[in-house]
């Protein structure tokens, strides 16, 4: 069975599970031990926070998660260097590059007040926003994750609020991906590709970025499916492009330019893959463009 | 005095107004008879809601919001076509295409259960998220817009949540462009082309895009500042590039492919701009590349 990333039917963020067992049942945390659900190739669906490293930091809505390896399971303290290789590390780098919605599940310890007195709880889906390396407190090298809470779920159950980033205030989002699974299903069928351009966004170590775009926006009032039909692969310039009246698609697939009405390229296709024309009519209808 | 985007200082979201010219005092909306505030140039900064058009709607978190002309004062029906030139139109178009915030202040109507029953309220800053045109309800072409609240706003005060769109389920937002002011200054510096390989990303007629990258990563743990000297104009490729760890900058200020070590371009320059190599170091850091 594939991997799943996202909330699966009939959970909930805020559920309690008494035990791994459970969480694993519930297809909430697969792995019994592992703290990272994930590979390199696939990213990581799901992690446990248990403070099982001491350079971890709880802000509920946002958390410092140190990856895995080089911690003596008795003390808990760093007896090696982590390295960005490992598995689980090497997969939550790859739901970074990806964009890929984590799991995160709180588990019973002391240096969390959002921690559960005991059992587990699910806290919802957050987002892998940056990874770094450094000098951990017992002085090897670890890998750390801030991860922050994806609004969508906290708007279903409000994450627990601490003071704001000072950092973040004044500051607008202007671009929102909106990423599914079958956004990550046509990435793959492209290996990340741009449709129009044949761009790959490299990432750390040979990843590589793309984005599915939505031809007739999701959401009011447009309400385009997010169906094969109606996704394209492309690179963040030619997905912004045509989110913003820069680039159309004529009836037989030609991406233009919208200033100059000139062919940019034919969209490259893969495999039974094609868009409905219909979808490429409505978003030429947004603005007119004949 | 150049277009004020954001929050005045002073002024909080929920904030009453008695009238216009209490709106127009404070900076929160400056003309006292236009709806939209902006133009195609610089865009628009601010709009007032206040049920003039049969097309609104309001949902709160989100607002379906119709631009200026043909509508006859009096009887308040469409009387004539719409078009994206004029200028509030053509302000928030540009604000669509800059990710530009948009201060939304409701007025008092009875097709919103969010106005207030007299005067004004502001509400926070919202982003122009999609526009369109479309044949209104009495048969005259009508520009509009959706704008949607920013997530920023909304934790200082929780706008008002009607149900969630059962479209934006099940999604996850991959990557986000912290616009700041001193960003937006960046980006004008270098006329939206990227100062790795000059791209600039066209959009609806004419306009063009660009992203302010911050090299030393904004919010916790980074703390990177929104200063000048940590600011980029990229192109969104290479901004993505940048921050998932495929592309760093050398001490010499020369872009390099991480996974080769290849130089991809020397960074392009404008006046006395330039990056603080500690930045570069502190960004090369993050992933221990030499």
């Amino acid at each position: 069975m594939a991997r799943f990333f996202g909330t699966p039917d009939g959970v909930h963020a805020g559920q309690f599970f008494i035990d791994r067992r459970e969480l694993h049942d519930a297809f909430v945390h697969r792995p019994l031990q592992a703290g990272i659900s994930g590979t390199a190739a696939e990213g990581a669906d799901s992690i446990v926070v248990s403070g099982g490293y001491v350079d971890d930091q709880d802000h509920g809505a946002y958390l410092i998660y140190t990856g895995h390896g080089g911690n003596d399971p008795n003390t808990r303290r760093q007896i090696a260097d982590q390295t960005p290789d490992a598995s689980g590390n090497a997969g939550l780098i790859t739901s970074r590059v990806r964009g890929l919605p984590v799991r995160v599940i709180r588990g019973r310890h002391t240096g969390s007040p959002f921690a559960p007195p005991n059992g587990y709880i699910y806290s919802g889906l957050y987002s892998v926003t940056s990874w770094w390396t450094k000098k951990g407190i017992d002085g090897f090298q670890v890998v750390q994750f801030r991860l922050d809470a994806i609004e969508e779920q906290t708007a279903v159950e409000p994450a627990p609020r601490v003071e704001l980033d000072p950092s973040f205030r004044n500051v607008t989002v202007s671009r929102r991906i909106r990423d599914t699974a079958m956004s990550r299903a046509i990435k793959e069928l492209y290996g990340y590709s741009c449709q129009v351009c044949g761009t790959q966004v490299g990432a750390f170590e040979g990843r590589v970025y793309a984005e599915g775009a939505h031809v007739r926006p999701l959401g009011r009032p447009h309400l385009g499916r997010d169906d094969r039909n109606n996704l394209l692969c492309l690179c963040p310039n030619h997905h912004t492009q045509l989110d913003i009246g820069g680039m159309y698609i004529s009836n037989d697939m030609v991406a233009i330019d919208a200033n100059t009405n000139d062919p940019i390229e034919q969209l490259r296709w893969r495999r039974d893959h094609r868009v409905d024309s219909a979808n490429v009519e409505y978003h030429r209808s947004l603005w007119r463009v004949r």
